[in-house]
């Protein structure tokens, strides 16, 4: 199918100097799985997205798929038809191939091998966000050398002599830390990360993000470390590590944590890493209202916000200091009603990163860190 | 130094088919970071322990230093003391050389290096439990290949393909599972289920053991998984097939899992893990009265028993049926107060599964599963 229904003319023209990428997310764009290309079409620093490859979705406006209104990025059915569309608006093949589906099993099906193989053979480098590495792979070693293009693994954790164990040097932040959580994984917790630091950044507070997972890397995060590929001895120290790094790095106000998974949940729990390496002062709790349990992993029910702050304020010392809520399945109406609720029963702010307005992020970071506003006043 | 001090006429003189070995534990024997040593001297199915390597006790009973009355094992100064010792005890060299200190770090000093390198020349093979991989360092490979010996890298995790993810199957077990958890890492976890599962055995009750570091992996533990070496995504996955494989392997009565650092611990929470991928209904916790914090990992106070079995509780659907002492630092007498204190203080069970009759270990699991008992009964 050809992207014939979204013109070219509605496309940002951009003479930025970042490389030209494709995401792959057959069959799971705007869905749990696709987690790492709605990401990346929501904010990429490091690759300029020029379409989405998704058979079931393809002819509509990627920015549509995910109910955020057109972005200008096409879906396309297929890699060819993603080549042609790079060939007629960038004038070449797109210089990557980012695989964007984030598989339980971490690891590739013949099918998408072929497809990864075909791209390199088009020229593309090819992003991989997957736990199984492209470099250990003597098929896409050999065609990389063929084809004179890069293989990036994401994933890949640093060397075992490079890896670093929790030493308690996270004391010596001085700056608060903020982590966001979440009552499950694939909620929002990167994404209502991201908006939150660029809120804070534009209201002059100097806040930095620290990323835990591939998604946040491949968008261009310059501090973090996919935890969930790290060895489980190591994943506090690299946590510390990260944050330690982002401090003296930048010199911040302020240190947004990604968070993963949900304390709660039956196996995805690098969240009790990132809450002991970065020992936070401060979470905020990212849910979806709408969202029902599945059955996969054996769970039934899903988590109250009630019962994850509990958890998550009985396993370290930190206090949650607002609610943001994944609208997925809602209406505007239920929205409101839902944040109305966590408000007047919880007592603290609640908001929704992505429908309401950023300045109630900013807020309710201001309500539990005043000192940031008051060092705002005195920096101006 | 020689053993001159204990007559080899003291030694169990064995016929047993176990391939003997040395385990070197420099300045560590009897310490925190010499836990693999102290395990294996008191429990070891594979290998039979011929001497301990540390300068700083040689001299003594091996049983003597870690306060268990003598076990006929020699601890001697070095490496070539240990050579000598074991051609006049054996009438060989050692078949294996284990490396039985746990570093922080988990990596080779040059020091140790040049010591594992001499043992390979005197025709040792090598089991090495750190993180730092034998067979990945051509140094030791060609070593090995010259001599004619195996290295054997405990903690290497199953190939990336072979990783399993979690999946609810754990809710198929039929049979009781109970964790032996701890408040600290090197509290005596290890040594309680080892214990608590031999004397379930002894009282005609089939319990298997399911190991979850490199110390139990290389004293024999037929089922398990070197939990702090598994990547963070395959955590939960890798315990539940673990007890899985357990449950179909023996159909057992009872299933007894080995716990890692303490849910409460800074940096060491593979205990997170054992939890959710056990599932266990019920949870032995280990304690240290009188170990004092430190300061390590940025830590200034241990947790309290009963800190520990609220956030336990809290994080996981199960319940503390149990305290079991660990006596270091302790008289007689503090064991038997402190045992005390925590039956009148929690209501439930506690005892010393060392120095207190193991009985006492039986009796505590047979409170909370009745059904054991009548199952015993049944099948006599």
């Amino acid at each position: 199918m050809s992207s014939a229904t979204i013109p070219p003319a509605a496309r940002t023209v951009s003479t930025d100097l970042r490389p030209t990428a494709v995401i792959y997310c057959e069959a799971n764009f705007g869905l749990t799985d696709g987690k790492t290309a709605n990401g990346l079409v929501r904010h990429s620093e490091t690759y300029r997205i020029v379409s989405v490859i998704d058979s079931v979705e393809a002819g509509r406006d990627a920015g549509d798929v995910l109910g955020d209104g057109s972005n200008g990025i096409p879906v396309l059915g297929c890699l060819d038809d993603a080549l042609l569309d790079a060939v007629a608006t960038t004038g070449t093949a797109p210089a990557f191939f980012i695989f964007g589906m984030a598989p339980t099993s971490g690891m590739l099906s013949a099918d998408e091998r072929a497809i990864v193989l075909h791209a390199m053979s088009s020229g593309m480098g090819i992003v991989n966000g997957l736990h199984e590495f492209l470099n250990d792979d003597a098929e896409f070693v050999s065609a990389a050398a063929l084809h004179g293009v890069d293989l990036i693994d994401v994933r890949r954790p640093p060397r075992k002599q490079d890896l670093r164990m929790f030493t308690g040097r996270i004391a010596e932040v001085t700056c608060p830390r903020i982590a966001v959580l979440g009552t499950d994984g694939a909620v929002g917790k990167r994404t209502t990360a991201t908006v939150l630091t660029k809120a804070l950044v534009d209201h002059g507070i100097r806040a930095v993000l620290v990323s835990t997972g591939q998604t946040g890397l491949i968008q261009g995060g310059r501090y973090g470390v996919a935890l969930d590929a790290i060895p489980a001895q190591y994943c506090a120290g690299e946590m510390e590590a990260a944050v330690l790094d982002a401090f003296h790095g930048e010199d911040p106000d302020v240190i947004i944590i990604e968070g993963q998974g949900a304390l709660s949940h039956p196996a995805y729990l690098t969240s009790a890493y990132i809450l002991r390496g970065s020992l936070p002062q401060a979470v905020v709790l990212q849910h979806a209202p709408a969202r029902v349990a599945d059955g996969q992993f054996g769970r039934v029910t899903m988590p109250t916000v009630e019962s994850e702050i509990r958890l998550i304020e009985t396993f370290a010392d930190t206090k949650v200091i607002g609610v943001t809520v994944n609208h997925e399945h809602m209406a505007d109406a239920e929205i409101t009603a839902a944040i109305a609720l966590f408000e007047s029963e919880l007592g603290i702010p609640a908001t929704d990163a992505l429908s309401r307005p950023t300045d109630r992020l900013v807020e309710m970071v201001l309500a539990a860190f005043p000192q940031l506003d008051t060092q705002l006043l005195v920096t101006m």
